[in-house]
């Protein structure tokens, strides 16, 4: 007799060497077969960080190895629970190791419909990785369905309400997606690592050791509080220090700006352009099959942005340029009614040194809440982080920690002008220019 | 009065935040161009491990990243050097340190040459990495050799002679390129850290203490002996562990018949596949000139790969597809004759249940010597490490250590047969070829 | 002609291999001459923790570790100071590196005049470390003194000034004792790396980069904010989750008791005690000169404790054993005056059950203030933390980071209340007492 | 219904946090209360390294930590060979779950016997650690006996026997006592870490990946065979690095001329020493009993030697001050006849400049023999370390690696002369002695 695919443990785990939890390791068929998909595989293809790699030149790890990681963290979890806190010994709060093969399946595919640069292609292609993640689980077509539907034919769909966060039980969705999940848990730790800075670091043993299944989802022992506490700092350092900085911005309005002008000269003669942007056309036409968007990766914009390098349109090839050879934009930090006024300033002074403003200036804003209680009347309130005590009640965390408390509910946001570093260079510019650089340094000396 | 362009020095140092070195600290403008030449922002695009990332995925680290690495060992040694054995104080054995900008740069420079790929790429189109390095250095077009040219018109060809072993001092030479050198040291360590293997990983901060320059190169005290023996050991380790891994190779394989296969069908029809591979052709036609080649990235392959799937050639879009979604061919270790009259056999056998033996099995050794005394008499002698005793006299490492003599002039080898995996999993196959395949694997058994 | 004493620098510079700073590094004969002498050797043998090696068994790293730590990263920020902030170069706010020995002879030797289980020992023979440190460094009885003489007649008394925070210069006072001194810095990364925990990591590195002499004394570059930030949150973390650990405190208040029981019994029959107390009578007897207090350590005070095993005295020998072989006692939180009479209760039934209150219940409290700025009003303003601004004005880290104001000026307090494990373990006890005990936990569980 | 005492499962399992193994988890009441006993207590104050932290101040662990250590190792061996290679799934060569509680005391319990600096001790006081080790286990009056006699009245004699090596299970006493043992993989991870140095670092995830139960004891799978020759590897270079390292080895022989000075002493005159040596004397009478043994620490030590700085033997308080403040006896190293004529001229020398050479020389030799395979004819051949192949075949490691092939059998030793370091440093000594100090100074150069 034959096991059922949903059963089939590999006779030797698969194991593979990761430098964040030195060894995924992987029992089920089903998820060694998902990892060898043609959809997953194509995760290698595209950076975790995006730009962030042109300021942290270590932080070149793909989403192929950050999936893995939060498909490890989850499969500790599961171990824990099934080991601690059984539904069998706690028909209350326990957990029902009968949900382990989704919460794996949903943990390695949460980020698969990701593509290259996601944040700036999705703003100017209208493409959404979320979307398109469910699509990959759910469509006829893709290697991953077929894999899901072989476990059973409604489990395609089960693993994508995991995702969508409508899956009935809580304990699996909180533990994919909620403030403190594998997800998070995975990139603070692996981008840390791979930056080559510490303040992604926490205790992750120590949280694992205090997190407890509950019957509305995941609670973590009170006694594990400074864990938690230190988690949530962490992230907040790895927004602020990591994720906003202004560089790696610098390089993402330039890749911002460049598919913008391919796109804007692809309107005015699209047959011109025609084999120097094949896998980008249907997107340029916005007729993209779920196909045309797999065939993307960083590597195909690059690709597409090299052979720009000589194209006939200056804007296009100085732009490709700037973004291969890593001539980021400079930019100044704006937060009120004042600076507003300053940037029209500026760009009408960069207009006059003749950089058209719609291609050369940008402003961009980053911003991240840290952390939330639970709101009930916000659109979508997030689920707060509960402690547990040793009677069995629940504390909301900011209650017990002031450093949390100090980061709750406040958005941290940064808002800056961006503009060609020649506006404060002034050695490569002719006299010409120089009044007009001199006023613009001027007036940046203001801010 | 303005300095000379090679004593400028920044005003604050400018830091890379590295994983390996805490902080890589460069001080001259010289450098900082360099850094931001277009050559050498080129690397960013180009994986330091190759295939090897199919294994360890992650090893994801690029050629940029190990060439600042370098930088920065050479730097501490220059200032190791300089502190502690200044010619000043020691003008026969002493460091001189007038030679910091050549050493400094040759760091830097001393892999810009490598491609996508480089050994398989270069074993099919006749290029050379260390040949392009040079030619980088010294062609009047590239940025490279103007940023070297602007501190002297000699600079140029002296980094150059520093890469090609032929500089006048030993010491330079030896820092950059003999057993222990800061390349070799950069690459153990940042592969162990990106591999999340421990196996490369050896003491540089002993080592840094007790390396010194002397009238013939570098030597060590030989107090530090064990520190010495161990990078020689951890080395050894990392190419048996990690660069001969055999699904790697598996790998390497696919890419090598898939190229292969390329510049067949375009000898065949060179207009059919014109748009499908632009920035290849000078290389299928061996027309190739510096400019074309230093387009080449990882992405601009893999980007020909994806165009490739859909090829009408079957073989060509199979292969690409093995290569694109990590379908590694199997091996089995070939050593003597009987081996060889094996391959013959299992190549038949491969052949008859139709694959095509030209692009789907393949020979393929690994192998490494992990230290050698000098021996004159052959082409290549190497410069063997010596330890430096308190009187002054030298004494070659494998005297001293048992380890390192038991790996004294051993070449390691490791000769692969590689064919389908395939060939070993029945369960896709008809019965026709069933007696075929078990065939197979029941020579496989008698290796 | 030789060299003076002071400028003397070792041949060849002597390391010490350390697992926190790697190598740390002594360049000055006096240095070395410093770790040599007979008071400061002592060091090894008294913990860096005390009792919390009882909780966190790894942290059992002595003071002699960590005061060499404090030295290096003073010589580090020596180093940095004067290569990239000379007084030549900045005679305003610039660093003279005339300082440099006396900095680094007062970072070495700013805790040598603790003694065993400090805190304790302090609270009951009303001795202080601060002041004996002063002692060692200007008692010409010691060899610290005559060392330091050697340099010049004033030196001991330069080096006192330092650590009492008098000496003129407060570059030099701020390196060692402010709140963001190497004093600290060393401890938290020493304490973290010892304990297993990860909370005291914070980027020493970033911080070294960003460290700034000025006027004042020491600023931090604005950009370093972060960095600066983390170490006050780590430093918090350190408090409330290591240095406050109710266990270790458990075994503090055996210890207290144990030696006020000694003290006691001292009293009432001195001749009795002379052999199993020698080196402590001049304690006893409050007639103790330096001499006496240099011949302590922990193993003095674990030995008479090993001798007061079998002492006849009931109470001596069971709190020895309690001591010797970790038996703390248990606590519980008590914040306000409802617990102060939940205390009052609880005692009288501890000794109803026959424990002797007096050396069987405690009250404990830990306090610490994380961070705060100057407020001239108090007795002992703190130096605040400023940054450093690219026009040169200064801001106070609070205003700047959302996380260090939730911590400034908030003292973080634990009170316990202390008492034997036996009242809350049934199986041991009579049914005599059965009904005490159960009294007493239904107490325990109204808190 | 009460659990029997060997199964009572902690309903919490408690954590001790280390930094080698992150967590050490214990979940049987059994090993808890061994932990608490009073003898295993004891090993906090007995440091893991004796005299090796005079040279690497970072190692001032105890034998608490690392008999932790030994026991988490075995623990996590339980559980992977219990999950993999259950018994039930394969008789032949599968691991009993039965056998785990006397595997983990006998791993928490095989250094319980250690006494302060055993080795010195030893030597000169006839003891033997192992046999007090089975003493401790087999006595009625230990706190430990009459816990492993609560599991079952064989028990005691059980564990005694796993830790004799005659058990009958090789799965267990190897997995206690071999080559390839927890305890040794235990130690070089954790001198390593707390020396701060990095060779005794090795791949333990990895063995332990590899590592099976077999009929004749434990072996390990082919694939791993890198990471077994690591450890051989990493062994070899912790002895030849840190254990043999002849500052360390300088002050054991103090230790050892200090000791025996005092035995003399005591010899001549009992009662005039009593109180000075109270707890030494039953060892200097030869009569001592187990709790004689169990009150010695390395503070008693310490504190005896503390009171004998003031003694009036000028060689006891002499040694005394040279131990407590770290003046090691210098060497140089012997190896042949030719050196032994040598010693006995120098010896001369030392005695004509007035030192007693009974107590200021000394001959010691390190050694250790990293591997060997079984050797039957010798007296205690050796359990060779056997590789697994896939078809189930057996191969001794030396056979598959040439680095541990080179070690194998090859005993490595260090021959020291030991002599007072005033015999180099003419400063402190007048000219009378000149002529014999010069003499000193040229035959060492002749070594």
């Amino acid at each position: 007799m034959t096991l059922a695919y949903k059963d089939q443990i590999l006779t030797h785990e698969k194991i593979f060497r990761d430098p964040i939890h030195n060894d995924i390791q992987v029992q089920h068929q089903v998820i060694l077969d998902l990892i060898n998909s043609k959809e997953f595989q194509r995760l290698r293809r595209i950076k975790q960080l995006g730009t962030t790699s042109f300021t942290f030149h270590g932080a070149e790890h793909s989403r192929f190895a950050h999936s893995l990681g939060v498909y490890e963290i989850s499969r500790q979890i599961c171990d824990i629970f099934d080991r601690k806190y059984s539904i069998q010994n706690d028909p209350e709060n326990g957990w029902n190791d009968n949900e382990r093969l989704v919460t794996l399946c949903a943990a390695l595919l949460h980020d698969v419909g990701h593509g290259p640069y996601s944040h700036t292609f999705e703003g100017i292609f209208n493409t959404n990785h979320e979307a398109i993640t469910i699509q990959i689980i759910t469509s006829p077509e893709t290697e991953v369905f077929k894999i899901l539907a072989d476990v059973s034919p409604d489990f395609p769909e089960k693993v994508a309400s995991v995702i969508r966060k409508d899956y009935p039980n809580p304990q699996v969705v909180q533990m994919i997606s909620s403030q403190i999940d594998a997800d998070r848990m995975d990139y603070l730790l692996r981008d840390a690592y791979y930056t080559g800075t510490r303040y992604g670091t926490f205790d992750l043993a120590r949280i694992l050791q205090v997190i407890r299944p509950h019957k509305h989802g995941i609670v973590f022992e009170a006694s594990g509080m400074h864990a938690v506490e230190d988690y949530i700092v962490s992230r907040y350092q790895m927004y602020m220090q990591i994720y906003f900085h202004p560089v790696s911005r610098g390089m993402e309005v330039i890749l911002n700006r460049l598919l913008h002008r391919a796109a804007d000269l692809y309107k005015l003669d699209p047959t011109y352009y025609d084999n120097q942007m094949t896998l980008l056309i249907p997107f340029f036409n916005e007729t993209y099959s779920l196909n045309d968007y797999l065939r993307l990766d960083d590597g195909v914009l690059n690709t597409y942005f090299t052979l720009w390098l000589d194209d006939s349109d200056a804007i296009l090839s100085d732009l490709a340029k700037r973004f291969l050879y890593r001539k980021p934009l400079k930019s100044i930090q704006i937060q009120d009614l004042a600076n507003q006024e300053l940037c029209l300033k500026l760009t009408s002074l960069i207009e006059k040194i003749g950089f058209n403003p719609d291609y050369y200036t940008a402003q961009n804003t980053s911003s991240d809440l840290p952390y939330d209680f639970y709101r009930p009347d916000q659109d979508h309130p997030r689920t707060q982080i509960e402690l547990i005590n040793k009677d069995g009640s629940l504390r909301e965390l900011s209650k017990s920690s002031a450093l949390v408390a100090a980061l709750t509910g406040q958005i941290n946001r940064d808002a800056r002008f961006f503009f060609p570093k020649e506006m404060k260079e002034h050695r490569e510019t002719t006299n010409l220019f120089q009044a007009d650089l001199e006023k613009f340094t001027t007036l940046l000396k203001t801010t």
